[in-house]
């Protein structure tokens, strides 16, 4: 967030950046689904929904997932559905296990409800997720549950089956699984290439219908101003959820969610479609970039629109090597220590939110950047 | 809630239903912020805005207060606004004095924060608002602050300005005074026709810059399900209430602020104030109306669209008298219960969000139903 608004007092100043730090695709939102939100308005549907969204959203929600309608809250954004669900499920006290690194604002969320988000660092060797081990190791009498991303940020990693199977079978009667699906659609790599990865291209919701699961338009739909999220979780918590839901929020944003009607449909999906082909493009202009630098990502990312790439050889720490990026060079890339706390020195986060020539002139100014290092 | 489900299921099967159970204006919004809206959305002002607001729109409303643009933030709802407050200022284990009755949400944020809402009973004796006595007698150790609403649901009441500077003092160094103004602007009474009983008809931070401040584009500006509020705060709080911003919502939604900048100005205004002169011709049928009933308010509503009735004559304690209504007169009314717990057997909540004839015929169906019980 720091890097985000130097950056923008740069260019007020009239230096030109290369934004590689917004976590936002950088299209505007489908034709179809904006015309969806003008008929909205015109037709006057600005007052409040029901609270946990119209039923028609809910049930085109539902049929992604095969679920009864029932079992679908639309939320204020993936956040909103972070928030009710750390308040529904998150007791006082209570620890909530989530990887590191990861998201920040879950810890916030977890905080919110007055529980304790508790780190447990991952790295390449397990594609930057948790498994089995790590939850075993991790669990203590004072663990609510644990909450994933797939695709996550900042790694771009996406949980494999069998380990996510496994996380499962442990929590069982312990607690809950909520997963982190933002970014999902978000996937570059063929099914079959990556067949041998066991990778879960789907919702965790195919591994196990109790898994608490969230998602949003914002990301694959291109929906982030809309503010308009959803969630899944078992029949029996959605009482509660409603509850929380009605109080905290009284309703999602009505105009959002007629326009995303339109944003499920064939029309808007060939969008997005061709969206996340321009994503996979650049997925691979950034990787080759930053090979050709030396600046390794250990795990190639698999989803997301993201690459964490480690900058250890240059015997910076993340948070210095940012500052003289954009300070010296005009290049805005997210530190490590934004995510987390494991070796989040030796790494930052690369956004490809912007186009080709912007990541080809970045990586030149990031060559630069080093040289003058060496 | 319950009630409010109940009349449209009722409609469903055919029903004519009488709604004075609904806490949202029946007006669409303006068409000049409508027309913004869609221009917002036409030029593709889709993505994630700051975290406290689009700057044009915090300073739109911070010269409406005659404060700095800073002390501003723009929220998602009054309920975003409340969360955010309820998570910066309320420590767990604190409580926080709420009057009794009053807006039931209140007490989910104190809670969702880990406080714990302390009702205060308030009755016609002092306009049905806390005051300097009544905080005095509450106030213990672990008392954060004082969460007031001007004007109030369910009473429309307003506070004394004597009042809330009497309150104000006793806080002071003890900590905080948030005040809910979301029904500001919707008064019916001349200023001077009630200028001896020195109310508040401004905000409250005409009295004490230190107070913390809520509202909304829901209510006087006809804007709920767009989901937009805002919150004035003590500069020093403003670091604090930011941080939690951008983790618990990101930002408030895009389109909406948009909106919002034209829904300040004035042919959006002048529609806003036609409406309030048809809500207040609307208060005078429904209070001659509950009056020519026998059911008695004990305090004249000043502002917002409620009018609190006193039903012990009926001998139905509020929840049963509801039922029926609902149930044999097709009348929707809200029961006491669902604002508190002092009296609120006795009392049911009557909102004037339908047109006076709506009002006239459910005034007659109430006729019947006492006559049924008499």
């Amino acid at each position: 967030m720091q890097i985000l608004e130097r950056a923008r007092e740069l260019e007020r100043a009239g230096r030109d950046v290369v934004h590689f730090e917004v976590g936002e695709p950088d299209f505007p939102t489908a034709p179809t689904v904006v015309a969806a939100g003008i008929e909205a308005l015109s037709t006057g549907r600005t007052g409040y929904t029901q609270a946990l969204g119209l039923p028609a959203l809910r049930a085109a929600i539902a049929a992604r997932y095969g679920v009864e309608a029932g079992r679908v809250a639309v939320t204020t954004g993936a956040s909103g559905a972070l928030n009710l669900l750390a308040q529904v499920l998150v007791d006082p006290g209570a620890e909530v296990l989530v990887p590191d690194p990861g998201y920040p604002c879950n810890d916030v969320f977890i905080q919110a409800a007055g529980g304790v988000a508790r780190r447990v660092p991952v790295s390449a060797s397990t594609r930057f997720q948790l498994d089995r081990g790590a939850l075993e190791d991790a669990w203590t009498p004072r663990t609510a549950g644990v909450l994933l991303g797939s695709p996550a940020n900042p790694t771009g990693s996406v949980l494999r089956c069998a380990d996510l199977v496994a996380m499962r079978d442990f929590v069982a009667d312990r607690g809950f699984v909520i997963v982190d699906e933002i970014y999902n659609g978000l996937v570059y790599d063929a099914e079959d290439a990556l067949a041998g990865e066991d990778l879960l291209f789907e919702s965790a919701l195919t591994v196990d219908d109790g898994i608490f699961v969230v998602n949003s338009f914002s990301k694959y739909f291109g929906m982030t101003g809309w503010r308009l999220g959803w969630l899944i979780a078992p029949a029996s918590a959605m009482d509660a959820i409603e509850r929380v839901a009605q109080n905290l929020y009284i309703a999602p944003p009505s105009v959002a969610q007629y326009a995303a009607l339109a944003a499920l449909q064939a029309p808007a999906m060939a969008v997005h479609e061709e969206r996340r082909r321009i994503f996979a493009r650049r997925r691979e202009v950034l990787l080759d970039g930053l090979a050709s630098l030396g600046l390794s990502v250990a795990q190639r990312p698999t989803g997301a629109f993201y690459a964490y790439a480690d900058i250890g050889a240059t015997g910076l720490d993340s948070e210095t090597f940012c500052e003289r990026l954009i300070e010296q060079f005009g290049v805005a890339v997210t530190p490590g220590t934004d995510f987390g706390a494991f070796r989040a020195d030796e790494h930052v986060r690369f956004a490809y939110t912007v186009d080709e020539r912007e990541i080809a002139k970045g990586i030149e100014r990031i060559g630069e950047a080093l040289r003058s290092l060496g």
